[in-house]
Parts: structure tokens; C-alpha cells; sequence
């Protein structure tokens, strides 16, 4: 999946987008939101859309260089069109390098102000030679194309709504950008082989900022309504300790999920308070929305010299880190799950588990004292009003195992859900 | 008073609770309360009452061992009639020993599932010999029997309550339990003595966790509306450092309070959060109550080896910690008696200490300058709102200095108390 | 300015303070309020007036000594009128002197028990010989006096307002008292300078304790309604850290906007909570009030052997700490006037701040992107509900920048202020 991604011509519009979500489609149900190019959406409007046919450049020698075809970061992103010759000079007010990172083309784009330009490596540029260099660059703007979004729902028993945003805007880039939709895609299979859900999930592939504001246009109204908590998926494929950025809540449902799947897993891991920039928080967290939505990375990727450049390959990624992303989405997705206030029907003083066969008989010792415990710090704490993230925190006992004796209550029938809707 | 109620054979219900609330009732006026066998108290049933006549065991050479009449631990609380002769390995399945304390008798009891047993000393049972065993457990089961619980009330100004709950269920040991009842009695004591009280103080002698949800079925809805906070007076016998365990509300009057006298005496003690097992502050802060009840013991004792075993006798206690905990307590009970809500009369602007004679003029200059500064704290933050406890921490005063304070402003005529009912 | 003042025999009531006022006058407009005496001002009776004409000793060999014309310390402040011949002895029972601060010439009152007095140094007092001692103190007290208050307003265009208090009842001391007035008419300089305010200053000097609870009974309504935040100014001309002692509110609009500043400031400096001694915010700060006032000092005068003696003098101050002080009272007042809620009014989503010209283009990088994450900051958080102190606490941003992105924005039209009345 990985591999028939990565060579599509990704960018904020345009045929690589669609490519893209054709892709995607084949692993889970994707509808299609195509918003027409010169949309308002909020104080934004949607751009053209972006046509690359060909891109490159002949160079003195006669060789043809910088080809799109051979690596798409070598346009910058929305490059207008152009034809020509041009000295070694003039081309070169074209080009983008990094040199302090001297092996890695960089990754450009200009959105909103018209030009082109070439990426390479600086040692590429070094050794250009003087002479004439004949620049194609056939790309078009298109006013009646449209900016491709998708999206898919898994419905649960309620309304309650749980998102995951992901982006696919990036072209060839590995960590910064297919980790997010490889992370979403399989994080929706997971979630839709369980018997049964609570909660209603929904999965958005965007482009970035315009697009998550496009798509808050449709969808935020329904959000301020519905949604329970929500994570970005981005920059989640390095073997680096999970890095949860706030809601701008800050103590909001997913960031006490968050940060207890997190605790309950033990390893190590950082959790900072929100910050205006980043991904697409910033566009759900923005005042006007101030949604319960979180970022869930791995490491710190923004401060890596790899970051936006071709160094950010798959050789970057580890796709077991991936996995395990995939497991700890998982596992924020069941902390909201079994997020449930719960009320102790036999509420005045301690009932009496022997009566319901919920004292703890068969299994090591320590495990049957594990599940007293949990037994009674549920029943102990579950007055309505608390949510199991809540008797969690203040018991230091799991959400799973607390979960289990909650369950097993409501079997015996001396444990209520508290219906709530958001 | 100790030696009197040690050998009386308490268990849940029965004759020896009764004998020991008669001793108690010499010591302060208690009013009993026989809770009929089989009356539903919320999700429990008060047992049939347990008639203890004799129990032992002959063994192979016709001594008598095991005598319930030597140590009522030797018998299994609540062990069902029993008449026979058993091989040495029969009888081994009725018996309960501690490898790991091998010279303790252990304390068992079986309430809800109709067994007998026999408890003795690791090395007593390896020296068993082979042979046939009569066993004789003379006990019955009476229906029409009561479950025996006690309470004294000492009326105050204001029908505002403490509460000091303790228990009279366990048979003779001296930590856990004798230790509770007797602080209990001579709290009661200490708080009869005073010219004045302006709480109400109620002492319930009960049997653990069933008792006290018989006891919070006839005082719960009273409780609700009257207590102020209490204490589950259980293991103060130990010269160790106060332990704390907080009420389930954790920030009450009964927890500010209680902090705020360890604080005060400076000596080191420790503070936990609830837990839900532990005595019968589990009940109190049951979700169908949640009193202000913490519970006030000296050291961890349930970490001991001593722990619910013959070990817990006369040598393992220390009757001057005994006597200090009496101290300890009516600190919390006086702190809770001063807690006054105050409202400074001469609210806007300093009140002109001179003119009313507050200015402290006689003693050392230390003295003085502490007996101002006193005054100051109590009229600069009296407004109405804050109570003592609230001053107190905010000043780093104690409460007797304050309240001391509190009594010149008050005979002065600048000070007003708020009437509050809980 | 200094040099004029400091000669000025102030009391808490009486000609050296109209004619200090007088100086200030000079120096800011200033409106007289005459408190006649015997004015009943809440807990307090104005006190008559104190007339000083002449007061002196003339020793055993003719010497005038301690001649308040010479240190208007020598006299104790409030003594009354007296004449006649003692010993050595009886005239040592009227002296006060330190000896652990043998060279000082210590400053005491005696406002409410007529008595009189001479202060002098003990190496002085150590030397006096024996013998017969002429003592003059030609003073009055004039009922139908009154205690002198000043205060100016600079209006702003709301009538929300900063106080800024200080006192003008000490005789000859220069860190304790004189350092307040002048940091007070120089900060009313400064802002009075400023082209607009949007909060309307008000500076009051006053008599310690009796003067200013004379003032709050004239201004406390007012202040109830009005009152923002206030600073007493005492004890400001020490090169120490500057020391700010809490409003007892604690965490009023004052305190956040002082601690805000003195962060951002960077230097040494330290806050402690309110304490019911000190100035005249206990005044403010007393129950019938709880006005957000607090006191912002240089170090910890209080505790040095120059306080209240005559060492408190010109020598003992730093006229470039105090110019530094009135820098750092300003920057409070700044903090306050800045201090708005401010709405973002392209909330949905991020604003596409290329389109309103304020991506910052020009500029060193680092200080484009410090612009570019202010503007971020303010419009991410800008929800109508944060105040700039928040948003630049939560930001780590300064008071300054933020408001400078506040502008910007504003003249963008996509940013609004919410408009408050205390």
C-alpha cells in the first residue's frame, strides 16, 4: 500500500489526490467530497485546481534534469506554468536547496503567490554547469476543478462521534505525510471488525489547512454538536516515543484519554500543552470551534533535518512503529469507548458481591485480589457523576480491567450507564 | 478495662458483643440497638445470631486442645455445630495455621458460608500427631437472635454532628480492634468534660461492615443532613505516626480538619487518598452516602505480620499511643468545634485595636507581637466566608490561637459568628 | 525635589504635610481634601490636629540639644505640649533611642496616647551628664484642624480605574517615606504624557492607616465599582529586587498584571501572599472591601536596622532604582490598560493572514517568526473570554508584543475587544 502511494503527485489539488483516495478506497469505504475551486470556505477560497502534466529541465549538456516524473518534489507545488531559456543565473533565482542538508531535495510549495521554481539537492546545484538551461514546466491552473476530501463513517449505538484526521496533500514524503493515512486507514479496520461500538467513528483524509478548513465548513457545526474528542494523525511512523500535543482545552475527554492509555502504557512518552501551529488542531481548536481535538505524534519530526525534504522516506519510517501507532490509537479510541458514567445501583453502602457471584474465586492469587480491587474501586466511585477515565485516574487501576468489572456489575445488575449525549 | 473486655468472645453477633457493651456502658451511657436477624439493611441481611456454648478438640491421647475456652481465636467466627471423630487428616482440612507466622494464631471467620474450622499456631498443628480426633463445636444459629449495636449522643449548642464510629466484632485482640472502642470510650470521656460543646457528638459502637450498613439504614438520612464529619476510630494502639485516610469527598471539614491538627503538632504523620476497603469508612463513603467520615489510625497496621492474628495482643500496643491518640482525636473534634464561619463587624477599613483593648500588652515580646499578629489574620480575613481551618492555613496560626483571638474580638463585640446548619 | 521635601516636619496631621503637598503640587495637580478632626471615618476618629512650634532641651551646661528645628526626628511625633525641669533620670524616662543601632536616632510616634518624648542616638543619650535639664516642647493639639489628603485623576476613556496610594506622613526619612510620593508623581508624569489611556488613573497621598481609611470613606463605593487594580507605593527606593506582596484577593487583575511584568522583566524578584500588616493595602484589602489592591516594594525594608531611624536618608536610597521603580510601576499600569479581552473575528479556522497583509515579511528571521507566532497566538486564543495576561502567560509571549499583534490585527479589521465595566 505503502509502495503504491508514494509515487502519486500529491499536492493541496488536483489528479494525485484523487489517485490517492482511489488507493485508499480499495482498504476502507471512502465518500468522496469534491469542494469546486473558488469556494469561500470561511476566510479562506478554495484554489484552482492544480494540473502537472510534465516538468523538467534540459540543461547545457542536453540532459533533461529536475524531471517530475523521477521525483515529484523536484516542482515546487503549485508551480505556475512556464517555457523558456534560461542562463545558469536566472535559473538559479528558481531553485531551492538546503545547504546544510546537502543530499536532500527540499520539499517547496507556493499556494497563493504565482511562480515557479525547481527543487534539488545542494550538491545537484553545486554541479550545475554554465550555459543555457531550457525549462518546461507544463502545469495549468484549473477555475472549474475542485479540491479533493474524503471521508467514511463507522456508526456506532450513539451519535456520540470520535474523528481522525489524516492529509493528503504531501507528495513523496514517508513519515510527514503517508504515516497519517496508513495509520487511519488501518486504525478503521480495526475499529470496524468489533462486534459493536458505542461510539461513532469518522475518518477524514484532508489537505491540510485549507482543506480541514473546507472541511470544518460541512462538517463543524455537526462537530460542536457530536464530537467527544478527535485526533491528527501526522508524523506517525518514526520509533520514537508518542508526543501528544493538548486540545486547546487542554483537559478535555481526548486528552484524558490521551494521556491515560499513555500512563497505562508505561513507556516512555511526552505530552504538551497546545501551540497555534503544527497540523490541523490548529483549524478544529480555533476559536470559533474550539473542538476536543488533540495531535497524537511520534517524536518531535519538525526539528529532524529530514523533515520536508526526499530524506523523508521509506527507509525513514519503521513500519513496526506504525503498528504499534495503530494499537495506541486503538487503545485512545477504547479509553473514549468505555468512557462511561457509571452509577452504582446498590449505592448505599457496600453491596454485598457475594450475593451476585462477583466475588473473584478462580485464578492466582494476586490476579483475584486485582479483581476485587478493581470491583470496589468501581463501585465505590461510580455515582453518576465520574467517568471510568475519572475512577481510573484516582484508582491507578486500567481502564480494560476496569472496564471487565463494570461489565460484569452490569451483568448483575447493580451498575447503570448514564446516558449521555454530548 | 482492657483486661475485662479482652477474653469476651465478640464476633459478629452474639452474647460476647453484649458483654462487652456492658462493660462499656459503665464507662459511658450507651443506648443498644438489637437489630433483629434476618432484617434487610440495603443489599445485606443481618445473619442469625451465633450462640458460641463450647468448642474443642480431643486428641489422640485425650488432651483437650484447641479450646475456644484458652483462646476464642482457636475457633472459625461464625463455625457451624459439629460433633464427630476425625483422622489427623480430616481434621487438617478444618484447620487454619500461618507458615510464615509460625507461632500465631490466626483469626478467621466464615459469616456467609456454613463451615467449622480450627485455628492454632503453625508449630501447634506440625506437631499433631496422627490418631483420631473428637471434635466438639457446640454453636447454634439463632433466627429469632439481634445483631447488637450501640450509640451515645452528647448534645451540643447546634444539632450540627460528629461522629466516632468504631467496632466490638472481633474477638480478643488488642490493636485490632480493643484499641478502637477503647479510645471511643474515653474520647466520649474527654468531651463530656467540657463546660460547652457547640456540636452535637454521637459514638456508635458496631459491628464492622455489617453493622455499620445496619447502622446507616436507621442514621444514614439523618447523617445526610447533620454531620459534619467523623472518624473511624479502628488500629490506634501503635506507637507509630498518625496515617490519615481522607474521606471519598477529600477536601470535607473532617479532612481539612484532621490535617490541619497534624499539621499543628508538627510531628510526622501521612495523609492518604480513600481507598475502598480498609474499615467501615468504606460504608459512609458508600456513592448512596458519601459522608465526610476519614478514618484516623496510627501506622499501617494491615501490613503487619501481627495483623489478625493472636500476636495482636496486650505487648503489641502501647497504652501511652493509646492515650495520645485520645489527644489526637479531641483535637480534630475541637478543631471541628471552632470551625467557624466569622464575619468581622468592623469590616471596612482596620478596626482601631486600641479602643476596644484588644491591643495585647502583657508578656513576653514574642508572645505579644504573635497574640497581634493572631488578632489581625482573624479580622483582616473574616469575611464571612472563610472558616477557621481556611485561617489557619492561611495564617500558619493554630486554631487555638485563632480561636483564643475569636473569643476576645467576640467579647469585644467586632466579631460575629455566621450561623450555619450543614 | 527630594532636597525640598525631606526638611518637612510631616506628622500624621499638620502644616509640614500642606506644605509638602503644596510641593508636590508643584510637580502634578493635586486636590486638597481637608478631614476635619474628630470625623468619625469607620473604626476611627480623625485625631485633632498637631501643632509643632518649637521643641528642645537645654542640658546641664546650657547646650540646646535634641532640637526638632535641627531633626524633626528628635521629637516623638504627637507629643504634648510640655515645660519644667528634670534630672538626668526623669528626663531619661521621655527618651528613646537603639542600642543595637547605637548611631541611629530612632522615629516614634505616639499618635493615641498623649505622652511626650525626645529621640536620640544612643552614643547621644550614653553621654548626656547628670543634672538638672530644661525640656520645651511647645506643641498643640487644634480640634478644629484637620488631617490633609491630596489626590489627582488622569481620565481615560473609560471609567475603569488604577489607583496608585501612597503616604505623606512620616518626618525625615528617605526609603520610607519620601521614595513613594516621588515614584508617584513621576509614574503620574509619565502617563500623563501617554497620547490616549483607556483607564483612568487616579494617585492618592495620604496618611498611613487613619488617612487612608479616611479616604476609603469617601472613595470606597466608588472604588467597589470602579477599581481594576491598585498599587500602595512604599518603601520603593532600595537598589533590591523588587518584592510584591499579593492583593488578598490573590489573584486579582493587579496581581496577574504585576507578576506578568515582573516575568517578563527577567530579574530577581519575589512575590509573597497577602498579610494583614504592612501599608495601607490592608486597608484596601480589609473585609468590608477586598479591593484588588497589592503593594509592589524594593526588598525587604522592614527587616533592616535603617527602618524608621534616621540612617533611612538620602544616602540610604538609589535615585536610579527609583527612576527604575517608576519604569516598572508604569509597566504594570501598561499591562493593565493593555489587559482586554479581545475576540477574533475570523474564528473558524485559522485567518489566511496573507490576505490582510500581516504575514510579517520584513525583519531579521528570528524576529519575523516571533511576529508571526504572536499574531498566531493572540488570534488562536482571542475568544472573547482570555484577557491579554492570559494569553501571554499561556503564550510565553510579552504584554508588549502581543499587543502590538492586537493592533495589527485590529486595524484588519479581524479582531475586536470586548468591551467591560468592572
Amino acid at each position: 500500500m505503502f509502495d503504491r502511494l508514494w509515487p502519486l503527485d500529491r499536492s493541496l489539488t488536483g489528479e494525485g489526490v484523487r489517485k490517492t483516495h482511489d488507493v485508499l478506497a480499495e482498504y476502507l469505504p471512502l465518500e468522496r467530497i469534491e469542494v469546486p475551486a473558488g469556494t469561500q470556505v470561511f476566510d479562506w477560497t478554495v484554489p484552482p485546481e492544480w494540473v502537472q502534466r510534465e516538468a523538467y529541465v534540459i540543461d547545457p549538456e542536453g540532459r533533461r534534469i529536475l524531471d517530475v516524473a523521477e521525483n515529484n518534489l523536484h516542482l515546487v507545488g503549485y508551480s505556475a506554468p512556464f517555457r523558456g531559456e534560461l542562463s545558469r543565473a536566472d535559473l538559479d533565482e528558481h531553485l531551492h536547496s538546503l545547504p546544510d542538508v546537502p543530499d536532500a531535495i527540499p520539499y517547496v510549495t507556493s499556494y497563493y503567490h504565482h511562480t515557479w521554481g525547481f527543487c534539488l539537492s545542494q550538491v545537484q546545484r553545486d554541479a550545475l554547469p554554465e550555459g543555457t538551461y531550457q525549462v518546461v514546466v507544463d502545469t495549468a491552473f484549473d477555475s472549474d476543478g475542485s479540491m479533493t476530501l474524503s471521508e467514511t463513517i463507522l456508526p456506532g449505538e450513539t451519535s456520540n462521534e470520535v474523528l481522525i484526521s489524516t492529509y493528503t496533500c504531501h507528495p513523496s514524503m514517508a513519515n510527514n505525510e503517508l504515516s497519517g493515512p496508513l495509520v487511519t486507514t488501518f486504525l478503521y479496520r480495526r475499529l470496524a471488525a468489533l462486534p459493536n461500538r458505542r461510539l461513532t467513528y469518522r475518518f477524514a483524509f484532508l489537505a491540510e489547512t485549507a482543506g480541514a478548513v473546507a472541511y470544518l465548513a460541512q462538517r463543524g457545526e455537526h462537530f460542536k454538536q457530536h464530537l467527544v474528542g478527535g485526533l491528527v494523525a501526522t508524523c506517525v511512523g518514526m520509533d520514537a516515543p508518542p508526543l501528544y500535543k493538548r486540545s486547546v482545552g487542554g483537559e478535555t475527554a481526548i486528552d484524558r484519554a490521551t494521556e491515560q492509555v499513555l500512563r497505562e502504557r508505561g513507556a516512555e512518552h511526552k505530552v504538551v500543552d497546545f501551540y497555534p501551529w503544527g497540523s490541523d488542531e490548529r483549524q478544529y481548536c480555533s476559536p470559533g470551534f474550539e473542538l476536543p481535538v488533540g495531535c497524537l505524534m511520534r517524536g518531535n519530526f519538525f526539528k529532524r533535518p529530514e523533515y520536508h525534504t526526499s530524506l523523508d522516506n521509506k527507509d525513514f519510517i519503521s513500519f513496526a512503529a506504525l503498528s504499534e501507532t495503530i494499537s495506541i490509537y486503538e487503545a485512545v479510541c477504547m479509553a473514549l469507548e468505555h468512557n462511561i458514567k457509571y452509577r452504582n445501583l446498590v449505592a448505599c453502602g457496600e453491596p454485598q458481591l457475594a450475593k451476585y457471584g462477583l466475588y473473584p474465586q478462580v485464578g492466582a492469587r494476586r490476579q483475584v485480589e486485582q479483581e476485587r480491587q478493581d470491583l470496589m474501586w468501581l463501585l465505590s466511585l461510580a455515582n453518576g457523576k465520574r467517568d471510568l477515565i475519572d475512577i481510573a485516574g484516582r484508582s491507578g487501576s486500567s481502564m480494560e480491567r476496569l472496564r471487565e468489572a463494570a461489565e460484569k456489575c452490569q451483568a448483575a445488575g447493580i451498575l447503570d450507564e448514564i446516558e449521555e449525549t454530548i
